[in-house]
Formats: C-alpha cells, sequence, structure tokens
C-alpha cells in the first residue's frame, strides 16, 4: 500500500519519509521471513500430514523460498541495498549524460554483489542461472539459452523483413488532440469488456505503468497519458490490465500463499502480452473498437479497421528496448540476456560493456547506437542490482504466442477472438493458468496446457502472420 | 495508509479484507504499546537526565498515555471492539428505520462497557470525566460543566433570535449547477490561499470528510461535493485544512512523537472552525472570493458580497447537528453533553433516551423531532463507543473565538484579515499554538496565548455580532 501511494498519490515532500518508512518494513520482512521461529513452523508444518494440494504446494514453496532467502547473510543484502540507492542517482546522471564512466565503478560493485549471491546460492550449470531463477521458477540458462539461440536466426530476419516492408508501405499518421479524460472512458470500456473486475480493482495514473495486488479482491493498475496518441495508455491499460485478471483469477482464499500467488515472470508476462499484443493489436479487436474510439476522437471518424490495424504493427529498428515494436522487441532481449552472461561469467569487464553492447547492437538490429544512453545505459535494471530478470520477457512473449496458439484450436475461443468477445478465452486462461497459482512450475504449467514446454516457433509464426 | 485508502480509493469488494488488515494492526499497536518492553523501556527513559524541552514532553506524555492504556485489559478492549462492530449496523438498520428499540439493546452493552471502562481508568469529580479526558487531555466534567452552563442561557437566547431575524429577512437563494470540477479549482486556490501547503498534502473525495496525517509532509485533506451547492464543499475544505494547517505547522523532527502532535481535540477543532467559520463566513473573505466564485460558477456575477454573506450566515432551527450553523451548533452539543452525563452517571435507563432528548430538544431548540432519527438516532459516536466526545466540539468552538479575539489585537493580523490576506494570522497561529505540540496542556495553552483558559464570553460575542 505504501508503494502503491508512493507511485500514485503521495504529496512532492513525502518521499524521504516514505523511503524510510518503506526501509523499515524490508527489514522487518527480512528478519521475520529468515527467522527461527519461521523455520521451526515450516519444519511442523512439513512434519506434519498434509490435507490439501494447497497446503502441498504452500509447504514446498516456502521452503524453495527460506532456503533461498537463508543463504543469503543479512550484510550482504544490507550491502546489496545501499549499493543500489547509491547506483540510482549515478545511473541517473550517467544516463542523462550518456557517460558511462560515472556509472561504471558503482556498476562494478552492483556486479561482485551479483556474483557473490551465485557463490551463496549456488547452481547446476551456470553462476547466471542462480539469478535467472530468482524471477523464472526452475529455469536455468541451458534452458534459455537452447529457446533463444533456436529463434535468434529467425528473429533477426522477421526484424529485417518487418522493418523494409513498414518502410515501403508506411502507414496513415494518426493526428489531432486526444483528451485525457477521453482516453480514460475508452481504457475503462475496454478493460471492463476484456473482463477486468473493477468491483475488485482499479486505475490510477503513474509514470511507469504497473499492476499492484493489494489483496485478492484488490489489484489496481496504472497508465500513462500522452494527449497526442491515445494507443499508448490503451495498450499500458491492455498489457496491466493482462497482470491484473491473472492476479484477479488467482484462488482468493490462498492469497498471500503460494497456491493463490502468480508462479513466475514468465507467466505473468504471457498474460499481459497475450491481452496487449495478441488481443489489442489484432484486427477483429479493431472492428469492434474503432467506431467506439472514433466517437470519443473525432479525428479518427474517416480511419478504417485496415488503417488503424496497419499504424499498430509498424516495424521499426529503435535503440530503446522500451520503445520497440513487437517484431523487433525479442532482439532486445537476446541482447541483454548475452551481454549479462558475460558479465556473470566474468568474461567481459565493465569497462568493455558498452563496445560489446554496441557491437550486438550492429549484429541483431544493423544499428550502432551513438550514445550510450541509447545504448547499456538505457535500462534502469542493473542499478536495481536486477541481473538475470530480462529474458522474462522474451520467454512471457513466447509463452503468449504459445498459450494463443491452443486457445484458438478451441471454436467457441476462436469465434469469440473474431468478433472481440473474449469471455471464453479469459474463461479458459482463468482454467488453465490463472487458478493453477504456484501449483505447476513454469514449464510443467505450460506443457501440461499447450502439450510441452515453451518452445518459440509459435511466437515465430505469430510475429510472420502479423508482420510479413 | 490503510485507513486513508479505504475511505478514498479502494475498489468495493476489498473493505473485508481491509478490516482484517485493519484489525491485526491495531491489536499489534496495543500489544506493543501495552508490552514489558515498552514498560522498561519507558522506565529507563525516566531514570536518565533529560536534554531537551521535547523529551520532557515525550516521556510525561507517554508515561499518561501508557499508564491510561494499561488499566484496560485485553478482553475488555477485544469485547468493546466487538461491541462496536455489531452496533454499527445495528445503528445503521436503527437510524434508517427510526426504531430505537433495534439499537437499544446494543447501546446497553456499549454503555456499561464505558462505565467498565470508567472504573478502570479512574476519575476525581464523576465517572464522565474518565471519558471526557480520553478526548479533552486534562479536561474533567466539572470545568466542561462550569463553562456550558455559563453560556447555555445567552446561547439560546441568541439561537432564538438569530433564526427570527433570519425568517423576518429571509437571505437570497442560490440557484443553478455548479460542476465538481469547478468547485475543485476554487476550493484548491482558496486552500493554498489561506496556507495549506500542496507540497505537503493533497486533497480528495469521500463521503464523510477528514483530515489525515501520513508524515510531518503528508497530511490529507477530503470533502464532498453538492453539485447544487458549491459551499458545502468549500466550507468543508475550509475546516478540513484547518486542521491540516495545524498538522503541517507541528514540530516536523518530532513527528510521532508527542512533542510534535496535537495536543487535544478541543484545540484541533478549534484550528478547523476558526478558518471555516471565523475567516470563511466572513465579509472580506467573500469581498476578495466571491469575484473568483463567479468566474467559475457565472450565475454568482450579480450577487453581491453582502448578499452572499447573508446567504452563509442565515440561522434556521435544525434536529441534526452536522447540519446546523454556527448560530444553533452549540446547542446540539450542550444537550449531548448533557444526556451522556445522565447516562454514564446512571440517573436515566437506555429505554429513556429517546424522550429525555426530544424533552431537551423542546428546552434548548422550541421543537421536538417527529421521528428518533432526527433525535437520540442521529448521530454514528455512540455505535462507535464514543461517549465523552461531543463536547470537544463546543470548546472549540470557544476556543477558536477566544483565539480570533486575542489574534486581531495585532493591527497586521487585523489588517490582513479586512483584506482577505491571512498569512500573519496563519504565522501567528504556528507559532502561539501549532509549535506547542503537546508541550502545554490545552488550558494553560490557552491562559498561555490568550491569558485565560476556555470562556465561552468571546463566543457569544461572536455569535451576536455576526447574527444579531
Amino acid at each position: 500500500m505504501l508503494s502503491w501511494d508512493q507511485e500514485t498519490y503521495i504529496p512532492e515532500n513525502a518521499h524521504s519519509f516514505r523511503s524510510k518508512q518503506l526501509g523499515y518494513f524490508s527489514t522487518q520482512i527480512h528478519n521475520l521471513s529468515t527467522s527461527k521461529e519461521y523455520a521451526n513452523a515450516l519444519e511442523k508444518a512439513e512434519s506434519e500430514s498434509v490435507e490439501s494440494d494447497a497446503q502441498r504446494v504452500n509447504i514446498r514453496e516456502w521452503r524453495h523460498q527460506f532456503e533461498k532467502v537463508s543463504k543469503l547473510p543479512k550484510d550482504l543484502v544490507q550491502r546489496d541495498s545501499e549499493a543500489c540507492s547509491t547506483a540510482m542517482s549515478l545511473w541517473k546522471k550517467a544516463h542523462s549524460s550518456g557517460d558511462f564512466s560515472i556509472f561504471a565503478p558503482q556498476l562494478e560493485i552492483l556486479i561482485n554483489i551479483a556474483k557473490e549471491k551465485t557463490d551463496l546460492l549456488g547452481y547446476e550449470d551456470e553462476a547466471y542461472t542462480a539469478l535467472l531463477s530468482n524471477y523464472e521458477r526452475g529455469a536455468n540458462t541451458t534452458q534459455v539459452e537452447e529457446i533463444f539461440s533456436n529463434c535468434s536466426e529467425d528473429l533477426i530476419s522477421i526484424a529485417k523483413q518487418a522493418t523494409e516492408r513498414s518502410e515501403n508501405t508506411p502507414p496513415r499518421k494518426m493526428e489531432g488532440f486526444f483528451p485525457i479524460s477521453k482516453q480514460k472512458e475508452l481504457n475503462r470500456q475496454v478493460a471492463e469488456s476484456i473482463g477486468f473486475d473493477f468491483q475488485r480493482g482499479r486505475i490510477d495514473t503513474t509514470t511507469h505503468p504497473f499492476c499492484s495486488t493489494q489483496g485478492a479482491h484488490d489489484i489496481r493498475i496504472t497508465t500513462r497519458y500522452n494527449e497526442s496518441n491515445f494507443l499508448s495508455s490503451l495498450f499500458g491499460i491492455m498489457h496491466e490490465a493482462g497482470h491484473g485478471m491473472y492476479e484477479q483469477g488467482l484462488i482468493a482464499d490462498e492469497f498471500g500463499r503460494p497456491a493463490g500467488s502468480a508462479i513466475s515472470l514468465s507467466i505473468h508476462e504471457s498474460q499481459s502480452l497475450l491481452w496487449e499484443n495478441h488481443v489489442g493489436r489484432s484486427k477483429p479487436f479493431w472492428e469492434k473498437w474503432l467506431p467506439v474510439a472514433a466517437d470519443l476522437f473525432p479525428q479518427l471518424k474517416d480511419w478504417s479497421a485496415d488503417e488503424i490495424h496497419q499504424h499498430i504493427n509498424t516495424a521499426k529498428y529503435s535503440f530503446i528496448r522500451v520503445d520497440a515494436d513487437e517484431a523487433t522487441y525479442d532482439l532486445h532481449v537476446l541482447l541483454r540476456f548475452k551481454i549479462e552472461r558475460m558479465i556473470i561469467n566474468g568474461e567481459i569487464a565493465v569497462k568493455d560493456i558498452p563496445t560489446t553492447w554496441n557491437d550486438l547492437s550492429e549484429q541483431y538490429f544493423g544499428i550502432r547506437p551513438e550514445t550510450h544512453s541509447d545504448g547499456c545505459l538505457q535500462d534502469v535494471h542493473w542499478s536495481f542490482g536486477l541481473f538475470g530478470y530480462f529474458s522474462t520477457y522474451s520467454l512471457g512473449n513466447f509463452n503468449a504466442s504459445q498459450l494463443m496458439h491452443t486457445a484458438l484450436q478451441n471454436t467457441e475461443i476462436k469465434n469469440g477472438f473474431e468478433t472481440a468477445e473474449y469471455a471464453p478465452l479469459l474463461k479458459w486462461l482463468r482454467g488453465s493458468i490463472h487458478q493453477s497459482g504456484s501449483a505447476l512450475l513454469p514449464q510443467p504449467l505450460m506443457k501440461e496446457v499447450t502439450g510441452s514446454g515453451t518452445v518459440p516457433i509459435y511466437h515465430l509464426e505469430h510475429l510472420k502472420s502479423r508482420f510479413l
């Protein structure tokens, strides 16, 4: 609640006290969850007979989390948090000036802490797994490397063709003013229509869109507004509503326990990307919603569904990951996965990061950033100490396409999809993904629902059919 | 934060979980603040040499609070909280139907718990003091009875004359539509202009207006909107901004400790009433703000400051305290003070409350409620277990008038007041009241600032000059 408020409604001068409050609670949480009492209670639970599947899941995951968090000594957690706090302001300076040397010494400290963590947490194949598996339960680097190397050439080729195609047949330009109040109206209607429950959630405005769970029946999403482009807040809302509907679909009675919690980031991201990209950027969606949008924004009156569909599915190389379209997005992730592994495995020194980044950029995109702000300084993640996080974005993309492929085998879902009625799709996601909570790990879950663990083939097919 | 959110932004279905969270924290707070560790820490602090006035104040008030809260056994606190929780829904039913018998049995339970508390807390003059002094630090029933009996005849007489006068010369009627967005604009401008700091606070919308402190630099006020009357939200904001400016004026470095906390409800209410009534309902205020309001609400264009001043200072008897004007308000409080004393001292039985209430209503107002919803069922306070609270409203009125009387002796403040520039007034309140925190108890504080403890004479003078 304190974090949500800090992003939404907090007055300007209240930030420093709020940071202290949050620091206090995170220390309390760490202390409680590594305490002797917690360990004893967990052992006791393990020794008792288990009565339900949910209990079994809870105990399994609590043990997993306890083992992990117990391996990190308090002083490391403290050093980590201090290093991140220092890194944030240095990254901001470096990012705004493009001067990597401002950030480099602190980045080295963060990398060394991350390496320390890998030694303490342990791993089977390589050090990077110890970090990656923090965000993607049960994953290891070998698996992800296999998935990514299976598709990197195809992704490069699709991106090349898609960007050329868009350059040759440029989309219609969108013009005019899109008042925030009208955008809010449209976003709410769309979110409601795809199944986000406003009795159990709400929308607020923040600089960076997010989804925040405050209770089983209290899921809050956010977006930001651009008055010359209504699509950015709309797709933001569809993305976050995808996260939100996953959270709203978890077993409410198990709220706060693993059986009622999301299993991993790649599964979470599969839900947001499915609603944003597969639904929100589809033709049938716009056949239904363009007239509604045109009632709110008269400048859209003479647009056709084809035109807007082409407009929102334009491919163009960009340096910045968060601005990337679907056709080029995954290459940004592959780049980061590659460079992070080299960093954590000690294959490159900190000082070599900018050049390595730019070389990879040329290899994947055929373009080379002119400033490091457009290159290795663009993402905030490292200054939070987040190494191993990025690959979940593409795993999420692959999972989304794989889930959609399976879903569309069902006639009712397919008919719904083609008439922009998504109740059957949501119902299926509820039953197959949401209700599972943390019962199945991500790969067994994907296998149970789609017949195989995560593979890139469905995503490649999706990109081809959309862009080529 | 959880409470503030519950009143402002919480989704509909999230209330029941939120209540559990709040219940959890209130138990934790009770446990911590009555624990052996707390007692030991307090004793240790008392045995050490005190270095500052603030420390002395903190230790004195912590000891006072600890003694009080330690006297109430856990089971009583638990029973009290359960009884209130049951009472709330019964009161709602009784209030909407006017059937006192629905609420009576539960009210009897609450009264018995209140009586139990008086025995445990102890008192010098009479049992009611044990409750009253919970809200008004250092007050006792004898003092308050003296203040009230010194003015009750005058208040009755002023109310009679004022209501007759308003009936004979009725004010101009206000008509038309007042859009919420325009009301918000005006309210914000006014709040900013009188000195509420929006870098350290904000305004939100709630059913019942309140002021909530989330940190030394985070004071939030609320109001509600009526689109056929902009005055209700405006006076709501001026009232809550009065509370808010008190909180913003406390010593920030002592936040969360008594030296940085308000001393009592009658002092708090003096600040809200001073800004709402003495400032907001004055002629100079409207000479400045009527043109601004008329720019936002064109239907006010042909109103004069005299007309609106008369409109907002119209006196009329009403059954409902919260709807009462300044001229009749205190009689509502005197009535409650009288009947609560009789209840707690065991002079009347629960079943006799409605008749006694109606008799007192005739005595004070010359009118008799036709339903108990307009009589003894109108206020929610008893269902929260709040006995002894009401008198702080009138003590607040008396303090406000007494403080204004002193303030206006100062030429700069008086000149400011007459030109609707309130910086000198706020500066004086900061220095004399706000910065004092809990250093002085209410009566010594009033004496230090105005030369005497609370007396009703200045309020009577204020009412006469405004209404007669």
